[in-house]
């Protein structure tokens, strides 16, 4: 115990299959909190790594979301591959994957042979539809279960198509849920002392978000039109046009309304009757968001912004993502930082969301190339011979 | 020991702060997975309260995010509301909230204070900005934060404005943060003995879902356009309109692109060389989008969804939220349940995207009134008199 970093999952070993978002985000949150995290790719590397610079094996998304991780290659096609997971599984306090449902059984490497081996093991599998029901074997992908989940049903013009989000929501909310379940049962594990397989489906994660429409619908039997950025039942809420971008507007409570009226220089209308209520602004929509767009208009966004952290007003600018990138505030936070990574050069990486008062910061170590520890933990941690190691390479099984 | 339910979170108790979606979100998977989740609310109800028919204080979102919670009503501007907080955390293992910054220390209830009644005691904080920094006491919802977080700016087509992912995205994400961010103490906890401080901000559990955004604007330093549902770099992912709706389409490999081919009987394209390699498609892509919707739109929604299934093509009908709601797959896995609550009557509800093999399933107890559990909780629990609770509740602590 004397020699534990202060890190809350200090001590934590984990066995990360994860691939492209969903198992990469959930590992690097487990990274960043202190676990020593081996990401184990096919001989060839993870998909993400596909598009690298020819001879190299990092892209920005690798970079961005596999920080203070190390990397080892690992053929499970093979037997010898196996066999060398089965020693590492007996080690280990975590398994992640987000394969496919049944990959891992396929392969003769699933839980129920890995418990055998160490019942101490949490298992996580993240999949599209889950590891059961009907739809289980249904490929899955962010695009399609924003689609099957409801997601692009509600976003949009009332008058054109359903539009996707544009981020991956349901990629990273899939990952920080299978980073939450494996937690959990970490946590089960220090009382139980038993490990236990844990699932998250992309489906699932997605659903709830989607509470606002579903009471709508609830309510009248009627699906919801879209609304574009308006609310259906509240007024203003909305994105504006400013003098160089927009910005957006989500006024709660009445006394918004009211700073945002003194902010306008517009206290003459507080007391007409199409504005001096909720309801009233909601059967007067279009001539609420006329008066203030015609305010919005004439500023700039980051003045709009200034002035509504002033007033009191719930609003913000919309940023493109290279503001975003640059935002002053989280890199103060320390929650981004700009590092040097050896193969693509300088980049921002998020650290994690995940903020422990008290707890050392663990430094940002960028994220290892393909197959880049394989001597550390297969000679370092797992005991064999440099001769061995040479031998799987050979044979393909590293 | 002996008595402990088999469920990862059972023993833990929480006292639960959270409103609206962020922290009962958080709150609801705790106690889904077995924790004493005890929803504390000022004694004219949380936000979301607000809308519950006369004389009821449910509404649909309460129903949907407060399954399996004891609820109790508590004074905290009241010095002796403060005391029985105090009384409450000696006991209890988690405290969190998603007030504004600041809100628990000025009202003399922050962590510091609890912490040193009881140093086990996690202390979680979910807000927009975080607890720190320049941007910290900006009011901020879920529109706004999608906004300066960079998420409405690549949401929506090329050349029209900028639109808002319709569900609340970002609520959700940070909720389930929050979730993961506490029993991450919690685990800390089982080595340490010591509870901690631990925060989320919306604005940073936002910032991975644009890995893809991101990417681009660091290989090119320009801020990419909005794409509508399209992908800039690959063909063909798109929604695609169907003879009753839309079905969304993410081929992510050549395989995915030939099984697409044979399943509309377009065979006779695989070596054209318009549509043969991904870079053709992609210097094609009306053509390509063309040719896959002249198929699409002959046939339902559902029935090119069986087709894809069956063709291993990732491909997804757009559904509604009434489809959603009803899903097969999601009932029968036993993450939707039909309830009735004898307030609003019946409902739909989610249990948990959180799923614990060989746990046992915590049955569904719809979520309870404001104030419902007062007595069964100071009195059972606590250890107030009965007459000490009529004079809490004539003197507007609870």
């Amino acid at each position: 115990m004397s020699a534990r970093a202060n890190m809350p999952l200090a001590g934590v070993v984990v066995l990360d299959f994860g691939q492209v978002y969903q198992g990469p985000y959930a590992t690097l949150l487990m990274a960043t909190a202190g676990a020593d995290v081996i990401k184990i790719e096919p001989p060839n590397g993870e998909p993400l790594r596909r598009r690298a610079p020819r001879g190299k094996s990092t892209t920005f998304p690798i970079a961005m979301l596999n920080s203070n991780k190390r990397a080892i290659t690992l053929n499970l096609k093979a037997e010898r591959g196996k066999q060398l997971l089965f020693r590492m599984a007996a080690k280990a306090d975590v398994l992640l994957e987000n394969f496919a449902p049944g990959v891992m059984d396929r392969l003769g490497v699933g839980f129920d042979v890995l418990h055998e081996i160490n019942p101490r093991l949490v298992y996580a599998s993240g999949t599209g539809y889950g590891l059961s029901g009907p739809d289980r074997d249904n490929l899955a992908m962010d695009l399609t279960i924003q689609a099957v989940s409801g997601l692009i049903s509600v976003t949009g013009e009332a008058d054109r198509p359903p539009l996707k989000s544009g981020p991956a929501v349901v990629d990273f909310l899939s990952g920080i849920h299978l980073y939450a379940a494996t937690v959990t049962a970490l946590y089960e594990r220090s009382v139980t002392g038993v490990g236990r397989k844990v699932e998250v489906a992309m489906q699932e994660a997605a659903y709830p978000t989607l509470t606002s429409q579903l009471e709508a619908y609830w309510r009248s039997g009627q699906v919801p039109p879209r609304t574009g950025n308006a609310s259906h039942n509240r007024v203003p809420i909305n994105v504006y046009v400013a003098k160089d971008g927009y910005v957006a507007m989500n006024l709660a409570v009445e006394e918004h309304w009211h700073n945002l009226l003194a902010a306008m220089g517009r206290e003459d209308i507080r007391d007409d009757p199409r504005f001096c209520t909720p309801d009233a602004r909601v059967a007067n929509r279009a001539l609420v968001d006329g008066t203030i767009e015609a305010w919005t208009r004439t500023l700039p966004k980051l003045e709009i912004f200034a002035i509504a952290k002033q007033r009191r007003i719930p609003l913000a600018p919309v940023r493109d993502v290279g503001e975003v990138m640059r935002d002053a505030h989280m890199h103060e936070r320390g929650f981004l930082e700009d590092i040097v990574h050896d193969e693509i050069g300088q980049i921002t990486v998020p650290t994690s969301a995940l903020r422990f008062h008290g707890s050392d910061r663990r430094p940002t170590t960028p994220s290892p190339k393909l197959g880049q520890h394989n001597e550390e933990v297969y000679c370092g941690w797992l005991g064999l011979s440099t001769a061995e190691l040479i031998e799987l390479k050979k044979e393909s099984i590293i």
